[in-house]
């Protein structure tokens, strides 16, 4: 197999920690609450003791066929927070799931609760719609999770027998197949680097060649079920429409079409495969040039979860399911590995603080399926799903944190997100360690310190965030003019233990536009400043929200409010509000007739908060005026 | 029984005569297009041959339980015509389908052809979701309009045996009962008229009344059929969450809703019955102040064809059915006549030249149901639909169109509508004629020459639309200064024939708001001149129409275009227009970096004209800027 492709690696599991007032609340509330309460809810709903195959049937409440997933995400997430805050109960809790796990595991490696009590001899028979295998690959991805975080192999080898099943079950020679959610191609990559395996690299890329073949697989798997009716998606919702190499447009349900973008590009990285890159590249530039919403989200459409047309992008009637803005974290972050360009940090760093972040309450136990830009005041996030996708989702991506901070080259290091912490990596063989302190993402300012044993030249490139227009950077209080390129200000010298890098980004509230032919948005404007995206909630505003009118000249105050929410900085100004007298008792009525828009002060506040007082409406784009 | 309470009532059949240059082509096209092109897609679609009764279990193309009601709705279109255009061909086709519909009918008097042959015995077992009475209430107003229209009573006897079947099941002290599809509860009433049965209009308001009672007949009903499975709809879906005197908002279906409340205007106008008069005043503010497209148009929902929320007013998803608009035209026109208040035949017209027009192509041959007020391109006239109510719907409401122009009272006459034609009415025991030529909608200018055999002393009111601010008004040449009640100039005196009456309505092009909480409208304005709502299509300008914006005062004129889809009137104007250069390769940027934008030309057409020409994007509410 060549070489891997990739232009840096991210750091181990422990090679940034984390200690940012910005952050620390979400991932306490993350550890704390999330990862404890999903627990709960996979207990009580029944999807842990379905490990037991106790279930019969005519009992009540069947396993259902992806209750793996929501229970491998959440040993996922309980393995990255035992990599950095060991915890003996828990650790305990996840070597009791992994045995219930164990036990559930069938003698030729199978593991998928439904398909062993409830309909037992339908295995493999419909990949079109069972998620067998995008459950597998959730459990492969825990299985390395929890191999990384506390070197046990328990649930490791589990895996490993089930990835060895399938392995044995498809491929060349062997059954044709590949899953209509992927899921299992970037797991397969993932479990190839934690063991060694070339072949699972291998089965990855079969099923990311294989999907889209004609004769259709799924027409042919229909048949075989004796099952006339017609495919109730079309081939287009689990991209399986063309072979991959051929797909120009980003389609379908978009989690569906994240993952698979992100197994391509790892199986890409891994085989150096220049088609399959570029239709990566193809993907990304539809997806995010095309479809992503300004916060970073994805899905237009509530009809198949999916992808709207280009420009397509509602915001009352958004989808952007949480899962799919992660899901463009996990695409992002693999591009950025692979060609170092800082464009991917920011669709990466976009999507992180307001796409994903809003699908979790600020006390990690509610959670947002569906993130819409605009609301009349009655969305609200819940505690749980029955289709349970987005909870451990997140709890996954927040206990892993730290792998989005910094990546390293032979050369050098990347910093892409400022959050205050550690950051340790080996450099050319040597131990180097990053102290950061930073007002991100409220300030522009950071200070980032090195420690190290002896002096090691080697390059410090620092990320210049694309919404920044000005920086400045100075090495122990002199001023550098370190070029940008892609993305990056590189700093090559020799460093010594105690040099300090200070950066500063301008960071003015910005209005944001969104293409003219996103016809959502036309008039209209976004405030934004530095990553964060903001939105006017009703709860802080007296005129109703979704009728203030925003002038292009109206002044923009941000200010650090640090009662609000526990603290963050808000937008305040003054837009223009409707006289609603001249309305009584009418619902049309000759412009000239209705009264001057008064003046009116507003606040807006980061979007990713939205939802967490009382309940009232909720915008995002402002109409200019 | 009370006395009727109307204040005045509708023309005869042929009381108006339409001959105007506007409506022609409409009317034509649906006599000699829309209502052949309807019974020959009802013929290959097996709607008439289903009422041979030859259908067997295993067959093909079951008889489904609504079909009866596409073939009333064509009865009733082509018995107008008949009236108005006696046709030879057309008299013995109509006498064919009543024979069909005859040999159908079974002795008891029951006529529906679903629970004949495919369902025997299922008879009235599910009356929340199957229609039957739905279907009963049409071909009872296709028998009353046959009888009408030809003063044959062939249609007539086969429907009151029907009603009198029904009647005879249903009531105080029979089975309890009411329909899920509301609609014969407005055609009882008719067929009182018709026959100066009052037993009708009791069974009417029976079924009026008994909606929405507790305990809910549809559970007590579910639960006879032994169906467990919950109700798939909400009792709002079908206005019998409350009884009807208790319900304060207009909600659920909304051609269900609208039917509801042109029957419980029947009613209560036949009985005199204030709190049922008074609950029909509420649903009116409610569905025209809160939930009216600026089209006319009702429903902003898919889900359920429903209204949404108050001001809940999407425009390119709106669900907005053409049966909808048909059905506010319904019960504007009973409010009218029972309340002889403008205000209901603003609404009417606004109904009638927009939401209503835009549902049939310029000729004849396909339908909107749905009517969008904004289009990314995709959504075209249909020749058909399974669910095929509107089309017929549209044909019926056109054939019948002179009923809606004018009333009489004792005292006097009232124009409505302004149309090209001639209205006879009987005014205080004499005939008098009133031969109309106007320039409406596209001028404001009308003349009316008066005939009659001998002077007479009567009030001829004129309606001065809600739209007009300043009209004038003249007798044979000299200004009169007529008061304006209710919407109404009326014009006391005794009048000679060959007096003439002109008026004069300014016509401005409006830039019409909506109410600042319809969030989607915020920030725009549409284009209205006299009645007619105008839009963008993307085939009459260069730039994007969705991203066009319009400054505040930039002039607007009205041109009318003889060449333009049998000749309109066009609105001519300057917008600005992004310059799309600076948004290459970006889908969002600080809107300091978009470049200024562009003044362009632009054209927008009456939106009843769209999808007319080449498919494209089209736009009712712009940006203003």
């Amino acid at each position: 197999m060549p070489r891997p492709t990739r232009r840096m690696q991210p750091l181990d599991l422990t090679g940034a920690i984390i200690s940012d007032p910005f952050w620390r609340p979400w991932l306490e509330a993350n550890r704390h609450a999330s990862i404890p309460h999903i627990y709960e809810m996979c207990q009580r709903t029944g999807r842990l003791d379905a490990l037991r195959l106790q279930w019969k049937p005519g009992d009540p409440n069947p396993p259902h066929i992806f209750w793996e997933s929501d229970l491998a995400k959440w040993l996922e997430a309980a393995s990255y927070t035992l990599a950095t805050h060991p915890d003996h109960a828990l650790d305990h809790r996840v070597d009791w799931v992994i045995g219930l796990l164990a036990g559930a595991q069938q003698p030729d490696g199978y593991l998928n609760v439904h398909y062993t009590v409830v309909e037992p001899g339908k295995r493999w028979t419909n990949l079109r719609d069972c998620h067998e295998m995008y459950c597998a690959g959730h459990l492969i991805e825990a299985g390395v999770a929890h191999f990384r975080a506390t070197g046990k192999r328990s649930l490791l080898d589990i895996v490993c027998r089930y990835a060895d099943h399938i392995d044995a079950t498809f491929g060349p020679g062997k059954r044709a197949g590949y899953c209509g959610h992927e899921e299992i191609e970037l797991a397969l990559v993932k479990l190839h680097h934690a063991t060694g395996q070339e072949r699972y690299v291998r089965l990855a890329e079969y099923f990311i060649n294989e999907r889209g073949k004609k004769p259709y697989l799924y027409d042919i798997e229909a048949a075989a079920r004796g099952d006339a009716k017609p495919d109730w998606a079309t081939p287009e919702y689990r991209q399986s429409h063309l072979p991959v190499r051929e797909q120009k447009e980003i389609v379908g349900h978009a989690v569906r079409a994240m993952y698979l973008a992100c197994g391509m590009a790892d199986v890409a990285a891994e085989t150096g495969d220049a088609t399959l890159l570029a239709a990566c590249r193809r993907l990304w530039e539809s997806a995010t040039n095309r479809k992503m919403y300004v916060t970073g989200a994805l899905g237009a459409r509530h009809h198949g979860e999916a992808f709207g047309e280009n420009l397509e992008l509602p915001n009352e009637s958004a989808y952007a399911e949480t899962c799919a803005a992660i899901g463009l974290v996990l695409f992002a972050h693999r591009l950025l590995q692979i060609e170092a360009d800082g464009r991917y940090a920011d669709v990466m760093e976009r999507a992180l603080y307001n796409g994903v972040l809003c699908g979790m309450s600020r006390d990690g136990q509610k959670y947002f399926y569906v993130n819409p830009l605009a609301s009349a005041g009655g969305h609200h996030r819940q505690e749980f799903f029955d289709c349970a996708c987005c909870p451990p989702n997140i709890a996954r991506l927040l206990a892993s944190l730290g792998r989005y901070v910094a990546s390293a080259d032979a050369g050098g290091l990347y910093v892409h997100l400022y959050a205050s912490g550690e950051i340790r990596a080996e450099i050319g063989g040597r131990e180097v360690a990053l102290r950061t302190r930073t007002l991100y993402p409220w300030g522009g300012f950071t200070a980032i310190a090195l420690a190290m044993t002896a002096p090691a030249a080697f390059a410090l490139r620092l990320r210049i965030p694309g919404w920044c227009r000005k920086h400045k950077i100075a090495v122990n209080g002199k001023a550098v003019a370190a070029k940008v390129v892609r993305g990056y200000a590189s700093i090559r010298r020799r460093w010594q233990s105690g040099d300090c890098v200070t950066l500063d980004f301008q960071m003015p509230v910005e209005r944001v536009a969104a293409h003219p032919a996103a016809a959502d948005d036309v008039g209209r404007v976004a405030l934004q400043r530095g990553p964060v995206v903001y939105c006017l909630e009703q709860g802080d505003n007296k005129a109703p929200v979704r009728s203030i009118l925003l002038p292009d000249k109206a002044p923009l105050a941000a200010r650090f409010d640090k009662e609000l929410l526990g603290g963050c900085v808000v937008i305040e100004g003054a837009g223009l509000a409707p006289d609603l007298g001249p309305w009584k008792g009418r619902l049309y009525q000759p412009l000239r007739d209705a009264a001057k828009p008064k003046r009116v002060k507003f606040r807006a506040v980061p979007y990713f908060l939205w939802d967490n007082r009382e309940p009232g409406a909720m915008t995002v784009w402002l109409p200019r005026a």
